[in-house]
């Protein structure tokens, strides 16, 4: 799992049909590196996140299991956390994040 | 899953059976940084995918899933969905995107 | 897997089930450039670790297994061992180390 | 799945069993990069590529699929094809690759 | 899979039960830069593989059928071969490479 921060969201009328009804969340990876460089990822979203929130990402099964069923969906990034609080001390990224901010 | 944009396509007459009849797209990452430097990503396309569209690409067992059946394939990326649409503030990667682009 | 440190923890009060009553621990990967560049990794806890600590982060159904029960989660990073002691010889970045440190 | 260029291979005589009879090719991905700096994958080989030739490989049950089998073996990354042609317009990396070359 | 070079050995007392006896081998990836800026692996070892030797390494279910066993086991990253002899043909940090060394 991952820390990110919501920056958008992307809708696509031909897609798998696993993916029908589920929000995609771009999400980019929270560093210590200055903003905007990293690869962002693309989530489904079962917990309605909001851009800027900062989330908790899972891959592969963990991100299927996310959304119940039998875990055999087209998809393998799912928002598994909203983070509300967080404690990660001299580590400047993460100070004074307050929750959807 | 990533964003992607699919930069082309490659043929293989000497491939494991289950590539058989399957395009195989070329497809980068898209993301801040300036184009053309990121690893490419072959990505089986049950959709039919053009160059220069933006693309949802899946790994693992989601991929093979995406093309029905059991999910024992031998590839692990496919295309998932295609982007009409998109809604990323203030990322310029992103701006000016309007599908097929 | 990897060698990490355990730099923080964060709270969601909205999750996936199954990450009800797990830590989360915040845990950058340990290497040989200067620190705070690479990208922290979300791991669930079941040992125990403190800020500081050098652990061995899995991924995976094997971070599933270290929790006990059938593999099915929704998270697919958990810290499976809390290093007491190492012997790294030639890489500064490991010297030092004394276990909780 | 990654398009990669066969640059050698390796032999171990204390291995894996599932590895027995296996050719391990190693394989370079090619991006739009100086060549060189890529960390190289070891793929197994069930297609009998060459040094210079440009490949695709799997990764995880994909690559153990493409061996045939109950999908049980010691390895996760395998080439599935070797690529004849491509179309991969205005990327020079690219250009000029006309197969085995 | 990846080629690596052991660099070291860690212990811990507090772990996963499925680590119990098994050595946890540090492993630098082998590539073509200069050593020691990449991000160090942590792999199981059942082969007996000493620090300084050539080795490959599988992740994900592999590393753990590379145990035999069924394969639910608290780690994914373990080593399936020790290089004996390479043909890496003009790649430096391949040449001069005579196993073990």
């Amino acid at each position: 799992m991952f820390l990110g921060k919501v920056i958008g969201e992307v809708w696509a009328s031909r897609k798998a049909k696993d993916l029908d009804g589920k929000r995609l969340l771009v999400v980019e990876r929270v560093d210590g590196k200055s903003g905007g460089e990293v690869t962002p990822v693309v989530a489904a979203d079962p917990l309605g996140a909001d851009v800027g929130e900062l989330v908790v990402v899972a891959f592969g099964k963990a991100a299927r299991v996310a959304f119940g069923g039998d875990g055999d969906f087209a998809f393998e990034a799912a928002i598994v956390g909203i983070v509300d609080q967080g404690n990660v001390p001299s580590h400047d990224w993460f100070e004074g994040y307050k929750g959807g901010a």
